[in-house]
């Protein structure tokens, strides 16, 4: 499929259906030029079928091996990676994003893909446990299943790594759930192509046709997507109030079903004074480039610094500097350039501004006092784009008393050197943010197990779990416990011999032994 | 403490507190009669100061090693057990359970204390996962740390085992919450005795004070605690209604928290054609015995039972034989009672008697047609006690049928022989339930690694947790990753080494070695 035979139809499980008589089209976000290709927004009963086909198909989809899940998952690494050129020209013109970052951002997109086939081809993920029966008490034996069909929310900054064929789909489709994704209808025609790559997986390695399906709309379509009655679970990347308002959706179903959003945050950089007494200037440099990548379109951007005294007045000096050199940018859309500009310009009323966007898509720094800031809860809210708010502070006190009055983050950073005592932030950071790190920035998230892409509310509905790394996967599982259940009915995975090697809990003790 | 010093306070973080005019007495479940004690409702002011107290204590709290955390928890089972006999004895009088029954819930009140103690002082639970930094990627390591302050409900029906001191309070003490208990109503007195063992236990192992209260009160006093703002997750144990109420507010908060809500079930038990024909009538015991074993007042009362032809109608008639037999029992409480007896007589002006409870607390069976239970779904709602629908089947594509209809359960039992075919029900079962159960019955449910309290909602309202076994633990946790973080700032679980030894993933492989 080249770009040129885009369909513009939604995706259900393999077939194409466009009955609807809305259309969404793919505009180059830099010129605003319609680009190929006209996408049909879903109707309700698409929406119903969509789901209803993944309902279906989940008992099938069910019995595929963890080793066959993989070869699937492999395969859509495949032909992503073989259709890669054509996918970043898309890309690039319906985001703005740069072809050296697209590029990166598929090669993640593919290999987060092939992280969750090891994964699962290995299969300890499942965290099997068996205790064996005893004196008065039964065999039991309990592992993770699919929790079932799951609406996964395409987000618009990253068009392969948080979209059709990203990191959600991806350990959705490995824990064994089949997927309906919403397209983001910023990039319509990207999203076609990822879909098609999946289907084509799906056909070829014999999967069920239901396992994947892809809607195209906007916020009423997501609305009806999460109320399907056959739908399990939600994963979505994206606003703070378009996530919350799938989270109350969610809960308010007669049935209510998890909805794990990733929602954003600040991303506090706290910058003690150890770390500027050493610094000749990187520290600026570093900070203002983590600012700006990538037009400062990450969820991981640290829109928030905070430091000590003169030292840190010199260093927001250096940051303005640093900025005051970047040139415009694109946005990804132009809601979202519109967006960006306007709340830097209201912010801009009432808060100091340093460095000023000028009407134009260039950072934007604002600098206030810890008093100033603690007052004003606005402050602490994400501005999404290239913007950071500085908070001055006139000792550590006041600069912990600042971490204290945070919100949930996805990130929380501190610059420190040896000199700096760090006890009494550190457990802070930890409370207040999902990651913290030390002497980085927090863009840049790495694909691995011990990655933790999540936080407290409101940078996640859910605390407890992650969207990156191989414990995405655990979101869209639950466990089922078989009591005396025969062998031949088990498992695989809990059957005695333990044919596929994998680590067990066996009567408390883990081991990859049989039973 | 004996009973006759009960004070009736609310206990925060380990201070007396009564400053309520409202009062709660324990009565005498069979005469109705108060018992000794008034307890005092907390004010809005003191389930503030509760929270509070939790909030300001958690970070002491958090400091607190595993091994330490296991030495409180040792020390709550010890007092426990040396208070047995006063305790068993006010709650006979509160709940009307045998002191047979309750003393063997005192047993495994205090062993899945001692349990937790060895898992969180063993140390892996905590998921530990470290990558070390590789060409162009940091250094990065995950464990679980405590969600912060949670909320308990004690069930009126374990006044033990998930009550005060019960698994709830146990495994988030054990992942380093402070917990605050709403005592249930109907064993006020118990719940004294349990609360001044935990805070008896908090002071001789020198945990800080706020690390456990306990407040008394109703449902104005539980949704009020639910709404506190540094509150971050909720347990509860008991009815539909009000489990779904708490659900309801905390999904409200400005700052949404997770609740897990195990609700009950109905407990479906299939028996197929050749469990049967080599049934010599202990089938029918069995069930009978299950279904009215302490007064059927288990959420895994199995209080549906389905089977096919007329081989089940025999059954069905044994076992309405077997509860003929059964004496009148006494209910928890008298709204518990008259419920049982009001809802008893509304389903047996619709549907077919097969054993009447006659006005009192005796069981009652009632028998339809698989049409008939599929076009009505109230027969499929719990009826709290000791009351069963008989379905009868044509067929085993009816009898799955049947399974394919049912709302989520916390087990699904199935009695079989080898000449019978599960290749269809199995897979539906395992779906609807978190637990499945062959040849056995769902009442008597193991504390152990592998088993699984929990299922698809209506069951919980989080299908992907159990709040019994070791793995509840996990409800009370969140991930947090530390990037390029000083080993002396990391926990020890994540130190490279490892000095505790536990099991942690490192660069993807689990192991007990220093990284």
């Amino acid at each position: 499929m080249t770009e040129q035979q885009l369909t513009g139809s939604n995706l259900i499980g393999g077939r194409e259906s466009a009955n609807g008589t809305e259309r969404i089209f793919g505009l180059d976000a830099a010129s605003g030029v319609k680009l190929s290709g006209e996408f049909v927004v879903a109707t309700e009963t698409e929406i119903a079928e969509a789901v209803e086909t993944a309902y279906r198909a989940q008992g099938s989809y069910l019995e595929v091996s963890g080793p066959d899940r993989a070869r699937f998952l492999e395969a859509v690494a495949d032909r992503l990676a073989s259709s890669a050129d054509e996918m970043v020209e898309r890309a690039q013109a319906e985001t703005a994003l740069s072809a050296a970052r697209l590029k990166g951002e598929m090669t993640r997109t593919t290999s987060q893909l092939r992280m969750f086939a090891n994964l699962v081809a290995e299969g300890s993920w499942v965290d099997a446990r068996i205790d064996l029966a005893g004196q008065g008490t039964p065999d039991l034996r309990r592992m993770l299943v699919p929790i079932g069909p799951t609406a996964i929310f395409g987000a618009s900054n990253f068009p392969f790594a948080f979209s059709v064929a990203g990191g959600d789909t991806a350990s959705a489709l490995a824990a064994g759930c089949c997927v309906i994704v919403k397209a983001h209808p910023a990039h319509p025609g990207t999203s076609e192509l990822a879909a098609r790559a999946i289907v084509a997986a799906a056909c070829s390695t014999g999967m069920p046709k239901g396992v994947f399906s892809m809607i195209h709309g906007g916020a009423k379509e997501g609305s009806l997507l999460v109320q399907q009655e056959r739908l399990e679970s939600v994963a979505f990347t994206g606003s703070q109030a378009a996530g919350r308002s799938l989270f109350d959706l969610a809960a308010r179903r007669p049935r209510p079903i998890p909805v794990f959003a990733e929602m954003g945050s600040v991303n506090p950089v706290f910058i003690l004074p150890g770390a500027l007494s050493a610094d000749h200037g990187s520290l600026a440099q570093g900070y203002a480039a983590s600012l700006t990548l990538g037009v400062g379109q990450f969820c991981t951007n640290p829109g928030l610094v905070i430091g000590i005294g003169e030292a840190f007045s010199a260093f927001v000096t250096q940051v303005s500097a640093e900025l005051s050199g970047v040139s415009a940018g694109t946005m990804l859309t132009s809601q979202i350039k519109d967006k960006y500009l306007r709340e830097a310009a209201r912010r801009s009323e009432s808060v100091e501004t340093v460095v000023a966007h000028k009407g134009e898509v260039l950072p934007a720094l604002f600098k206030v006092s810890a008093d100033e800031f603690v007052r004003n809860p606005s402050l602490a809210e994400e501005l999404f784009g290239p913007s950071a708010v500085a908070v001055h502070c006139g000792s550590v006190d006041q600069l912990i008393e600042v971490a204290q009055s945070l919100h949930g983050q996805l990130t929380a950073t501190v610059h420190a050197s040896e000199t700096d005592n760090l006890s009494a932030l550190a457990p802070v950071l930890a409370k207040v943010a999902g990651r913290v790190i030390y002497n980085g920035f927090p863009t840049g998230v790495a694909v691995c197990p011990a990655m933790q892409h999540g936080g407290p509310y409101p940078a996640t509905t859910d605390s407890r779990f992650t969207s990156v790394g191989t414990a995405a996967i655990y979101r869209f599982a639950r466990p089922v416990a078989y009591q005396d259940w025969p062998q031949n009915l088990l498992p695989e995975e809990l059957r005695n011999e333990n044919s596929r090697g994998i680590w067990r809990t066996v009567n408390g003790s883990l081991t990859r032994e049989a039973s």
